[in-house]
């Protein structure tokens, strides 16, 4: 019963699992795990993943159109073109908007042509507007060469036909929709959302909807948890508080890991929690728990388990360790099942000032919430300091940062790397 | 006709405004105006905006607990204990999980504590487990000494009542819906969504699921612009492609205005439908243009217009140059009129090594889009090139970097600011 310098598991039995280590494991053991797929149309695919390669069936554009207002000449009519030698060229036609040009243009005639313009055959580049003057409305003076290309957008520029215009397993921002309307793709394959249940355990929590007495807390893991869920694309069904008898324990567990892709359960911060926690993982079936502990503050006593291919989380009890879990194990393997393959830069990170010194015990990682101020267009993070389990600190919080295993800690004015919470 | 140094608005009337006042006179001009209020339930609130400051009806937490499991003490029984010289106290009791404790810990006793017990009257700080030697069932010994509080969350600690728990015009993390679950908040005031409607115009412009014929291009813009709109929480109705001509244009825009918060109209980089979209916002009704032409680069072409309380933007056709002038001026109208006051870290940004030299011409600011990868732990940031108006370029796009007004551009290895996509 005495403490020693030796990281031990939860149970006492093994040495603590490194960070990096125990995401490593959990990932591995899920490669190749993706979801189903199904085909929206293209105004609902907003933030969904793509589930294959979305291949261009045209070119785009799909014509050479002008960039610019101006005039569509051959380029070589205006070689040696300038202020004091203008080069002159009859305006032999318009070019509208919408409208196939009707003719087409000859060596020394052009065509007005407006932004966006089809660019007419014969004509292989644009002389912008502001580098002529109107002679009469048959005759310009070209003051300025274009070389061929000039101003024009050719036919497959912006992407071409058989090209893979958005990559299988990327997240389908604004501008990936753009393309695929530029395309015509009217309705696309995603990946379907994944679906993550969520459940709180301990006899002391209850729900925050109901009044408290002496010795209860409300539940505050569930609603955070399934709102970094919900934001990071999944469905989640909230099971609600259950009770730590081991019967009530595992049928729940039983069945969210049933109805479920992934599954996070959180409390059970007490030794006997803890072993549930630990035996439902096991008994679900094969291969079951992967890590159990790891050596990190907050958020040492976590247990990642997998059943069949349901990764399920043990996440601590306080509100703080259980969110550092989700950041730094929950999160990527969400990513990872639901078919992102695009996630390198997920995690905006700004380097800060340190504004005091902060301690870490070597042996662990550290994780410091911090909040931000901007200064002369310097980041400085302060570290919010509060009790373990403060929910306060997460919400004065901007981010966090990270004090590396081998590390004694970090000094004041010293840059670091802060994560940001989005 | 001819060009000049001189920077001049499309009219060629005045000089173009640069980037930051036209945000500044846009925003200024929109202080004040927020949407109105309703009352959610907290599980439906996430990423919504408080619309009043969230005052905390009682403490939290609201009773002293341990944060650790071990044994409740009079921490002065402690004072001198070490391994060599154990101080020796009498078990008392025992606090359950979620139970008031049966009793008070005198001097020369202790209780037994679970992590999130509540500390029995009498006792001032927890001991850790690792810390004791349990003698038998009804004695232990203390081999370090504790100070009064240690190992202890006091009532208050985290928040203490009275105080404001969330702010007004905050987004709403998960972190916050925390917070306010450990306060017993179970539902809470917030602005309304905004509405923004979307429009584009331009006699070539057909919709993507149409059939594609010589002359015209596809909607891109539509799709682009509603889906960042409600990246940023707002309602979008999308008014589909609205004919040139003035009696269409006009009716549209002022069924827009009149049903939604904030209006984008994209399209038009013909002159004549530039002055369409002017006339329409001058028309609407007092103050209308508040800025036409910006000195950036893409997206000079610009209409920022107030019609009432309504802000109304005419963005350029370019899918790109739209882009731009929705990031660098719509994205922070909607911020503002959203009610958020909380915007200060809303873009994160990088640093980054460019890649390639970039040139600039001086007098406007220039918006350069960068894929990045991440190499030994440092982004390098290479420019995405691609013609005007190439829609794969946003796409291959992770951010973009901005060279001053009066850079003339940047070099290859310097150092820039990436601000990310999201």
């Amino acid at each position: 019963m005495t403490g020693s310098g030796v990281p031990r598991d939860m149970l006492g039995r093994s040495a603590l699992t490194r960070v990096p280590d125990a995401r490593r494991l959990i990932l591995d053991a899920l490669s190749g795990i993706k979801p189903g797929s199904e085909t929206v149309p293209l105004h609902m695919a907003l933030d969904r993943i793509s589930s294959a390669d979305i291949i261009a069936g045209e070119d785009l554009p799909n014509c050479a159109r002008s960039t610019m207002d101006g005039f569509a000449v051959v380029a070589a009519d205006t070689f040696g073109a300038s202020q004091s030698m203008p080069a002159y060229i009859d305006v032999a036609g318009e070019v509208l908007m919408g409208r196939e040009p009707s003719g087409s243009v000859q060596r020394g005639t052009c065509f007005k042509i407006p932004t966006g313009g089809l660019v007419p055959p014969g004509a292989d580049a644009v002389v912008m507007h502001e580098h002529t003057v109107e002679v009469d409305g048959r005759l310009i003076e070209v003051v300025k060469s274009v070389g061929a290309g000039s101003n024009v957008i050719k036919k497959g520029d912006d992407i071409r036909r058989q090209d893979v215009a958005v990559a299988a397993g990327k997240l389908l921002r604004p501008q990936e929709l753009g393309l695929l309307a530029g395309l015509g793709i009217a309705e696309i394959s995603v990946f379907r959302k994944i679906s993550i249940g969520v459940l709180s355990t301990g006899d002391e929590v209850i729900d925050y909807t109901e009044p408290l007495v002496p010795g209860k807390i409300r539940n505050i893991n569930s609603i955070v948890l399934a709102g970094a869920c919900r934001r990071l694309g999944a469905s989640v069904t909230d099971y609600g508080i259950v009770s730590d008898s081991e019967a009530a324990f595992f049928s729940t567990v039983e069945k969210a890991v049933a109805e479920n892709d992934l599954v996070l359960f959180s409390g059970g911060s007490s030794v006997g929690v803890r072993d549930l926690g630990e035996q439902a993982i096991a008994r679900l079936g094969d291969p079951g728990i992967i890590v159990h502990g790891v050596s990190l503050k907050p958020g040492k006593p976590v247990i990642i388990g997998l059943c069949g291919t349901t990764p399920v989380f043990g996440l601590p009890g306080h509100p703080v360790s259980a969110m550092v879990c989700f950041d730094l194990f929950v999160n990527p393997v969400i990513a990872s099942i639901s078919g992102r393959t695009d996630s390198e830069i997920q995690h905006p990170s700004v380097p800060a000032r340190l504004m005091r010194n902060v301690n870490s015990a070597p042996g662990r990682l550290d994780v410091v919430r911090v909040s931000l101020s901007l200064e002369n267009g310097e980041y400085r993070a302060t570290p919010v300091l509060g009790k373990s389990g403060a929910i306060s600190t997460l919400s004065r919080a901007h981010g966090y940062f990270l004090i590396a295993e081998d590390s004694q800690g970090c000094t004041s004015d010293e840059t670091v790397e802060v994560i940001l919470y989005q």
